[in-house]
């Protein structure tokens, strides 16, 4: 069964970019940051990525191949594709798109904390179902 | 008498710059930043913009006016003067410098808040002193 | 007779905000550069900041002040209102707003210059008219 | 034999903050920046990472994995290890200790082209063997 998507439509903005005329390689994890926020808000319907006092989502890892450079208002989908890896580890799987052509493939990966203890702890099934069924 | 100043280097790095080839304007306030920072951590020796758990600095108002344009590797010297306008409010007057030339002036405003109670608080004066004598 | 004004919602994100749990001050030229940029490609129907070969949009003067902050996950409108200073300069005053209640005024101005020669240029006036109308 | 390293010191300032009181996990790319751009000007002795009109360096990977968090003001090392993969293709092995103790690991790709073709072309060996040998 092919895995789930998930689909936000992006600009390049000036700040985006730098001297070299295309957008900077760190800029890329504002875009994918930007879909995984108005995923968990508009979809899973929960603020991101402070939950509530005791559930905060950090990132563990992030990870990205720049195939096409993009440019100054470019216009972007940001294809982000969630999985759970285990009940504490959640792992989005990021494509970037312009004119259909795939520009930019990546992942972040965020763990589950108490920020009280700042250990991981696991989601109730529940949660990890809604962030990974779209 | 002249107003006091203090001096940092600093180079323009590629991500400060942008697709038209120079520094972006918002970037010139992390040159603002880093020069206040480093005074205060340096030569007033506290920490900032949290000093200890009853006192930050919060800024409050932010102004720069770009005469020159600055570009990716550009060497140069943010000229930082502070003046106490009250007891709750700090100005620092700031200046860049490249090649013996000013390219950008402005001003970056600071309040003194106790962060439980989110309101201003007077600085004691021996602090104030501290901050605005170089 | 008032001044047009036109409005964006945009949503504080988590690399907006600092350590100091609010919006930092900087980001809000991401807020301002955002709504300008909009304006421009969606109201005025031009490429902006870099409009042609021969037509640019540079940033001369920003200016913020902050009244109230701003966190993680605010819902606000950023207020833009374009006045022309010359034929050369665009002013836009800048007012966000969160749940009715102004926290934040400022302005960017922005001169018209040819890249070429990096000198500033006088706009059509037909162009001046579209951008000041709302 | 060892692999060569090189490291730059590096201080975590506010705006590389979130609101979760941490450094977002997109600024560590900052990080990493600024300790090969130092690298490529101080030590091989390049403008970086663009060259001259015929040679730039464009990144084309970026990962990082972060283990532990670092917080404002922290005095972090950046260890740089640079690797040639091709004579097109570069690697930076990146890891960043806070206190001795190893906080992040990545590393970044970049690739050699001439901007006049964005095509990826072969450096000189002389310029590898000066950027590989620390």
């Amino acid at each position: 069964m092919a895995q789930a998507e998930f689909v936000f439509e992006e600009t390049v903005r000036i700040y985006d970019t730098d001297t070299q005329g295309i957008a900077h390689y760190a800029s890329y994890y504002r875009f994918f940051t930007n879909a995984i926020e108005k995923y968990m808000q508009e979809k899973v319907g929960i603020k991101y990525p402070i939950v509530n006092d005791d559930l905060w989502f950090v990132i563990v890892e992030s990870h990205a191949v720049y195939k096409r450079p993009l440019r100054l208002g470019d216009k972007i989908s940001v294809v982000l594709s969630p999985k759970a890896i285990s009940k504490k580890i959640i792992r989005f799987d990021m494509n970037i798109f312009k004119d259909g052509e795939k520009t930019t493939e990546g992942y972040v990966v965020q763990a589950s904390i108490n920020p009280k203890t700042w250990k991981a702890i696991e989601l109730p099934d529940e949660l990890i179902a809604r962030i990974t069924t779209i």
